[in-house]
């Protein structure tokens, strides 16, 4: 599929991340409107409430986006999701002859606050990157146990929380918990020491069901997806986890990048899972290509410094799609509703330069980076500022993600009150 | 503190589970009423939409009852919650001058259809019951290895599924799910055959947080209490739980009692947790009694059968309280939001009769129980009937909490679509 050219002249551009092929939904705010729903067009947002109030967007009874989320617009199923793309397609091509009415609804990116796209039901995460899990698997129990005897036959994911979820450039606070180091007795309560990112995407579902999916059924119910890091608290984890899993060590914060993405956008870029070492079970088998060709990046930068690439990954990498996902995190008869946010998993490619969190790229800190501004690293330092990009390259345009950046605060910074 | 003689005459019996001393919350509706707020007492509902609508009971500008939940009442925090009380407390009082205006608004529970009593925001459930740890590392690890290393040190805990809480009455359908036999070198897609249930209290949030929490501070944020089902497949349990912890495994169903009991009806009955067998770290210290001395039981009737007691325990047998777990829930900086529902984990008591879960009961299967009907059960079977059940006993009055009960359907019942 060729650019589709807008009569917004940034939108043309080959390296915007918002052609008139993508059109993601966010929401915004400034200091004379509040937040509600918003879609971007190269460097300019659309005031979709005010596009609704006039008329111009027309597609249900109820008003949808004079709200500060997307989960209404969601509600309406897949048929109205095709109809806003159609619509603002229409109204945003160029010689279309609508744009005097969508003029005055136009506002530079610049000049908006953006806020959470979705209120979020549940989040999950999964562990669907085969490098990842070989990674780390490697780390805590030797090469010849890395993958789980489960993890080629399901998608492994726990529940995350969905109150620790927020928006790109909101500070993290490095969490306190109980840490043990293996030449103690005995645990203490003290700020983590080995706090770290993983570079992710977010799949958001978009219908509700409450039975088990196919893996058709649920493609078909995923509107859209983020960039995600899940914040992630290694010392924390490495006491908590047995037997039950991560509870702490995931709950201080799980960012999301502002632009949800959608299905619709990334068709073109659809690749499939890699081989299958053993076959899967019915339910889970692979339909079609639902993977995405989406190059992913993290980049870390120490406060008031240039940032340097930890990594180069790519989505493709993943063993499981978030419908494989999705498929099997309905098999109980699990109800899913809209605006549940599923987790990939950190994606890591097969080299070193490509693995997606500094757990890996340290070697569980045994072996610092070193970064372009000659700093070293292990885990993550007060005020580094990690941040995620991604995008699909098309034929002279690309469907991009924006960014997903958040700054590490000190344990002793408010709100901290025991 | 003795009975409070209510002009509801069936509130005053010595085995009623709701005395005007309790006045547990829930929502019910009627041919006529749709759902809303209502107060148990004795063999009554207090229909608090009208109450309000009337304006007998009036305490906020914006309306708190003519709703399907408890979760706006709680939002107004504990200075209301107590106001609530005491308006109640007097308004159904012997000689109360309002009983002609509170007269008519009373209707019978066996006429109305109880709700859930709460949105729940999210769901956590932790594994604090050292009877039950004990029980269960034992059958996997054996007697030298039964407690994780962290057990004594931390509520351990694991994010659940808030979308699969359902009310006392619904039906559970038994989940598929991938079972993996150890004479079998892959799992095969499958019903459950070891579906269980768990005796559990759950504790409700109700005021938000946004930092750790002191235990004073949690549980001066606990609203109150419920009884607690959480039904779970152990052989999906078995095959997915490495190493992140239960998904799929407890995502079926947790069933929960349908009237909260404030925590301001269960204060005459706090107690101690028991003797530490190691420190616990001061974030976690006891402060006060913040256990209930409630006795609990469990019963199992196959279809048309009498219904036979598989336990009899108390909540006093937890090793850590609602107030630690929540302490220990917010250490990261995990917000916490009203309608947050935190399941205390099994609860069993040292011998054979007082373990809450078929798999305690049967041994893990190895040795089936007799049911007074003759029939024997290792696990769940198809249409057999849970009923938990629970109350604090005081002079000559009970705090009861109603019954928590559940029916378990073939998995091939509908909604079943693959």
């Amino acid at each position: 599929m060729p650019l589709i050219h807008s009569w917004v002249t940034s939108a043309n551009s080959a390296d915007t991340d918002f052609p008139l092929n993508n059109l993601p939904y966010g929401v915004f705010s400034t200091d004379q409107l509040d937040p509600r729903c918003g879609v971007a067009i190269g460097d300019m947002i659309l005031d979709m409430g005010q596009a609704e109030a006039q008329g111009i967007i027309d597609l249900t009874d109820e008003p949808l986006f004079e709200l500060p989320f997307w989960n209404d617009l969601m509600e309406q199923g897949p048929a109205v999701w095709t109809a806003l793309r159609n619509r603002l397609t229409a109204l945003l091509s160029k010689g279309s002859k609508d744009q005097h009415l969508i003029e005055p609804l136009l506002l530079p990116v610049a000049d908006a606050t953006l806020h959470m796209p979705l209120v979020v039901s549940e989040f999950t995460d999964f562990y669907a990157g085969r490098h990842h899990a070989t990674n780390v698997g490697t780390m805590f129990r030797g090469p010849e146990n890395a993958l789980p005897p489960n993890w080629l036959h399901m998608p492994i994911g726990y529940n995350g929380r969905a109150s620790s979820v927020v928006v790109s450039g909101t500070d993290i606070r490095r969490p306190w918990g109980q840490l043990k180091s293996p030449d103690h007795d005995t645990p203490a309560f003290l700020p983590s020491r080995r706090f770290d990112m993983e570079l992710e995407m977010g799949a958001i579902v978009g219908m509700a069901s409450d039975g088990p999916l196919t893996v058709d059924q649920a493609d078909a119910a995923i509107f859209g997806y983020v960039l995600l890091n899940d914040w992630s608290a290694r010392d924390i984890q490495a006491w908590e986890y047995q037997p039950l899993g991560p509870f702490q060590a995931k709950a201080t914060a799980t960012s999301i990048s502002p632009w949800i993405v959608t299905k619709a956008a990334l068709d073109p870029f659809r690749t499939s899972t890699p081989e299958r070492e053993v076959p899967l079970l019915d339910h889970l088998k692979d339909t079609g290509p639902m993977l995405y060709d989406i190059d992913l990046t993290a980049a870390l930068a120490p406060e008031g410094q240039t940032p340097t690439t930890l990594t180069r990954t790519n989505y493709r990498e993943m063993y499981y799609s978030a419908a494989q996902q999705l498929a099997h995190h309905s098999t109980s008869g699990c109800p899913m509703n809209v605006g549940d946010l599923l987790g990939s998993g950190t994606i890591s490619g097969p080299t070193k330069p490509e693995r997606g969190s500094l757990l890996e790229l340290s070697w569980g800190g045994k072996d610092p980076l070193t970064l372009d501004t000659g700093d070293t690293r292990t885990f993550l330092e007060d005020r580094d500022t990690v941040t995620l990009s991604g995008h699909a390259q098309g034929d002279g345009y690309r469907i991009g993600f924006g960014t997903c950046a958040g700054r590490i605060m000190s344990a002793h910074a408010t709100p901290y009150r025991p």
